[in-house]
């Protein structure tokens, strides 16, 4: 799929090289909007306006909804007011306000002096919302009913109205501005009678987010109700907007994103990768890494508390990394496990008796199989077949005991503190590996040589 | 949101208790059909065919299909014939299919017994498909039109067919069973002239799949296109089913989960955490908890090799753990941002110049920095604070410079392994913290001791 499309790729830029419009044009004309919009990427900057003003006119509002904002930016410097118009208009009222939150100042003031009065409205009121709220998502281009209009009606006025909106496939009830149904386009469609009322028909069960809901609870309701669109209500319940399912789907591929960022130990970043400047990461990376370094003291101050036992017995010093290696490991799957689960909304704080129950008796499992795999493997290899003396019988046993009772220590703090920062109103997220195994390398060293004091006596 | 939903959850299950059964019905018709299978879950086992049966009827089937396997198995085993048939009779095919696949063989021979013949025939097809491709998430109940049908014909058979279809907003055309173009309900609504031919109005560049494409792939066309359905076909180009967006968001989620549980170093799992048995989250943890630690052989293998030097400089040891850990975290966050930029396709194989050349400026920043501190902490906190006259300003310099390299070591290291995993058609999500760990804890260490004998001559 993905090599088909590079080739035609290709062939389209070639074209563009050798001033083929002509049939460029008829290519474009069948192509699909996001497609198109790759082929910019990539493409030299003088060469950009010229692909786009070949673009069919019906194609390129939707195309440059979809492009970067450095090309979309690009174009709109080098449009005329009219040409600018052209596209503003043609757009939905959330892809606006997306295109004006992304440009810089100046860029923005010519977009809304194009826009219509109604457009700019729209736009300011969407941007007046919070970030990752409900309302910075929705659009204001849904259909409304009347309860009172006769199925007839209200397919009519479907038809006159559905040109400019985003989804017509449901459609809105209100009395007043107030929602108080929903109709599908199925149900109209599938209707005994042309003249039963809509209110005769209409869902009046209705699930609605307000404009300052979290986007992650709007997306998780999509995937929870499949829903095409979900309204959205202010306040006093008055219609404001709809969410897409498209827009949900965004969030969710983001919030994964954002939840991996976090649980690899960055900020959350709001380019993509490639986009993205070497200092810019260095800027999303650099806070948890010089904070867990710093935190490292801790087990530099048990190893130095230690020193005499680890002179004595010399062995003791290479079984360390396999010890907090371990350790991490197990802590990362507990943590990885219920972040994933509280998110999904699989699991509540309240759950918290059963986690530790079931990471207890699977830490238990774990420990006990690695510890017995460990002793027989310290005995062949480290002693048998590498012949280290160091390692008599007892600091096998020392390692492995100490092994048991780190895997389970690990896996318990794995699983709360997630849980522990949930009731905070902490993202869980905060609390995977890397913050973790930083916890569990310091419990796992004084777990080592709590074990190695009292069974060696050193 | 969830509170609220509580509360009704507990008033519901009082009624139930308290027998007030008319009551009940009246919320219940109400209700949303996920809603009401959350009442059943955490409901004793005898209570559960009882609320079942006082589900309004149209309301039964969706209901089932939203409740947990076990619940089902338990209601299937206690319907009469006449009952299932009900059931099964509404539900949507691919439902069905996913029914038919997670209940034993015993129940799954009387589900498909009083399946109509149409509905065995297209489970049974749905069933051959490999697990995750889109054949095994696909339905078979669409709306075919004809390219010769007038736009009011095309009416006319959606709204007799479309009771049964998943979705009636897309409609396919075909001839002789081929997949030509495609109309929706929009198209049909918004059409200036009933007479028109479907022929004239229908999109011909069409996006389709086969039975065989990966769903995630699928996924990934949906989160890109903005469809609503998405055209199965066969090998001859033949439609045979679609997949809709409320599967592909399901799948969105599903791979996301994957990936963070094989990122957090586990096999991924069938069911959702508190699903999970302890030895089955025992089985899914074990194999790289074991694989790890036998690995972690090389870290002890390196340490006995420069056993004299540690005992010449006993200051050493303490820095080994922050040396490691923080090689580890900067090796994961470079993995866990490619892994992720791979799988949403933001970045190829092709691009591992552009890669290795950000991470190696963003390694050197970030080395660098943690350099500069890391000299100053150890110089003011183990050395001045805690007084401690084995650190000195050599000991200090060759921890910050081994420091700064194992960082660059580890990102180019986090950065490289996902990227070849996906050449070598690998998932890249196996490259993530645990497996990076293992490998750069290894090469800190030597580069750590490489300092100390060159620098510090031991």
């Amino acid at each position: 799929m993905a090599e088909r499309f590079e080739i035609v790729e290709k062939a389209l830029l070639k074209m563009l090289e050798e001033k083929k419009y002509a049939g460029l044009r008829d290519i474009l004309l069948v192509m699909n909007p996001s497609d198109i919009a790759e082929l910019f990427y990539g493409l030299e900057e003088q060469r950009i306006p010229l692909l786009f003003r070949l673009l069919p006119k019906n194609k390129a509002a939707e195309t440059f909804v979809e492009m970067e904002p450095d090309a979309q930016e690009l174009l709109i410097r080098s449009f005329s007011d009219n040409e600018l118009k052209e596209i503003v208009d043609e757009l939905y009222v959330d892809d606006a306000a997306d295109l004006v939150e992304e440009m810089p100042a100046n860029v923005v003031k010519r977009i809304l002096r194009q826009a219509d009065p109604e457009m700019r409205r729209s736009i300011n009121q969407i941007l007046r919302y919070p970030e990752n709220s409900a309302g910075s998502i929705m659009t204001t281009e849904y259909v409304t009913l009347r309860p009172n209009m006769t199925v007839e009606e209200a397919i009519l006025r479907i038809r006159r109205q559905g040109v400019d909106k985003e989804t017509i496939y449901t459609c809105y009830v209100t009395h007043d501005r107030t929602l108080v149904g929903l109709v599908t386009v199925k149900d109209l469609l599938l209707a005994q009678d042309d003249e039963m009322r809509i209110s005769e028909i209409m869902l009046t069960n209705l699930i609605s987010v307000t404009t300052h809901t979290d986007q992650e609870e709007v997306a998780r309701m999509f995937s929870k109700y499949n829903f095409l669109a979900l309204p959205v209500v202010d306040g006093e319940n008055r219609m404001v907007g709809i969410v897409t399912f498209d827009d949900a789907m965004d969030v969710i591929e983001e919030e994964a994103t954002e939840d991996m960022e976090i649980m690899g130990g960055m900020l959350p970043s709001e380019k993509t990768y490639l986009k993205s400047s070497a200092f810019e990461l260095f800027k999303n990376r650099i806070p948890w890494l010089m904070l867990l370094m710093v935190s490292a003291t801790f087990t530099g101050l048990i190893i130095t508390a230690f020193e005499g036992a680890l002179a004595a017995q010399v062995a003791l010093t290479a079984f360390i990394p396999m010890l907090m290696g371990t350790g991490g490991n197990s802590g990362s799957q507990s943590s990885v496990t219920v972040i994933r689960a509280l998110s999904l909304d699989e699991l509540e704080a309240g759950d918290v008796l059963q986690v530790l129950w079931k990471e207890l008796r699977t830490a238990i499992l774990c420990g006990m199989a690695l510890a017995v795999v460990c002793f027989a493997k310290i005995w062949l290899v480290d002693r048998m077949l590498f012949g280290n003396s160091d390692v008599t019988l007892m600091v096998d046993l020392v390692v492995c005991l100490a092994l048991a009772v780190t895997v389970v220590v690990a896996k318990i703090v794995g699983c709360l503190l997630p849980i522990g920062a949930k009731v905070l109103k902490l993202d869980p997220a905060v609390m995977a590996s890397p913050f973790i195994t930083t916890i569990v390398d310091a419990l796992s060293l004084l777990v080592y040589f709590l074990f190695a004091k009292s069974l060696l006596g050193v």
